[in-house]
C-alpha cells in the first residue's frame, strides 16, 4: 500500500510535528512515500540536496502518481497542498483530508465541496486512528 | 476570450484590493469568469447566497472548464488556487502565475517547478500590464 501524506512545507511549518506523528500513525498501514513532510528540517534537506524546484515537482508527481490513496493535512493553506488535491482528484485517487476546525482559516470550498474527497475534521492525531486505518483498509 | 482569475478566499482576503486591480486590467483583454475574488466581501455574498461548499466548487470547476486561459494570484498561500492549478494542468489550459517575492511565505515548488506553468514576479499590478496583454494575445 502506497500512501502519499500531504502538508505545507513554503506555506508554513507550524504543524511539521503533527505531520510526523501523522506519518506515523499511517506507516502502520503502509508505505509513505513522502515521510520527508514531516521533517523538521525538510527545507535545508531539500537546499543540501541542491534540488532544483523543477525536480522537486516532478519527484512529487511521480510519487503521488505511484500513490494508492492520498491523505492530506489541509489546516494550514497550502498551494502544493491544492496541487496535489487537483491533480489527484483528475485520476481519481481516494483522497482523505484531515483538517482542525481550531486553525486560524476556515477550509477552502475546493476542497469541502468536492465530491471526490472525504473530509475529516479533529483536534489531534490520536482522535483519527480509526479514521485513516478504515481508509486505508477501504482502499487497499 | 475567457479568463479565469485565481486569487485566494478563505485562505486570506488581505490582497482582494490587489486581486480587484488585476481583474480590472484583464477585463480589458476578456471576461473574466471569476470577477467575485477580487469582491471585499465575496465571503458575505456566498453566506448571502446561501450556497453550499458543493455548489461553489462546482460552479467554479464548470468556470474553470470553460476558460481559455487561467491567471493566479499566487503570494498568499491557498489550497483552492492550488487546487484550481492541479486540475487547469491536467487538461493543458495556459497557465500564468503572478508572485510577489516580498511576501512572507516563498513560492511553491508546485507552481514554481510546473513545466506548465509561467511565473512572473512583480512588485504592483502596473509592473505587470504588458506581460497579461501578451500572455492573453499569445493564446488569443
Amino acid at each position: 500500500m502506497d500512501i502519499y501524506f500531504a502538508g505545507s512545507i513554503r506555506g508554513g511549518r507550524s504543524d511539521a510535528s503533527l505531520y510526523a506523528e501523522l506519518i506515523s500513525m499511517l506507516q502502520e498501514h503502509g508505505t509513505v512515500l513522502t515521510e520527508h513532510v514531516g521533517a523538521e528540517e525538510v527545507e535545508k534537506q531539500e537546499t543540501n540536496e541542491a534540488k532544483t524546484d523543477r525536480e522537486i515537482h516532478d519527484e512529487d508527481i511521480e510519487w503521488l502518481q505511484q500513490a494508492d490513496v492520498v491523505v492530506a493535512e489541509v489546516t494550514n493553506p497550502s498551494l502544493g497542498v491544492g496541487y496535489e488535491l487537483g491533480r489527484a482528484t483528475e485520476w481519481g485517487t481516494p483522497i482523505l483530508c484531515l483538517f482542525r476546525p481550531d486553525g486560524e482559516h476556515d477550509l477552502s470550498a475546493m476542497v469541502r465541496g468536492n465530491s471526490h474527497t472525504e473530509v475529516v475534521e479533529y483536534e489531534q492525531p490520536a482522535d483519527v486512528t480509526e479514521t485513516l486505518a478504515s481508509f486505508v483498509s477501504e482502499h487497499r
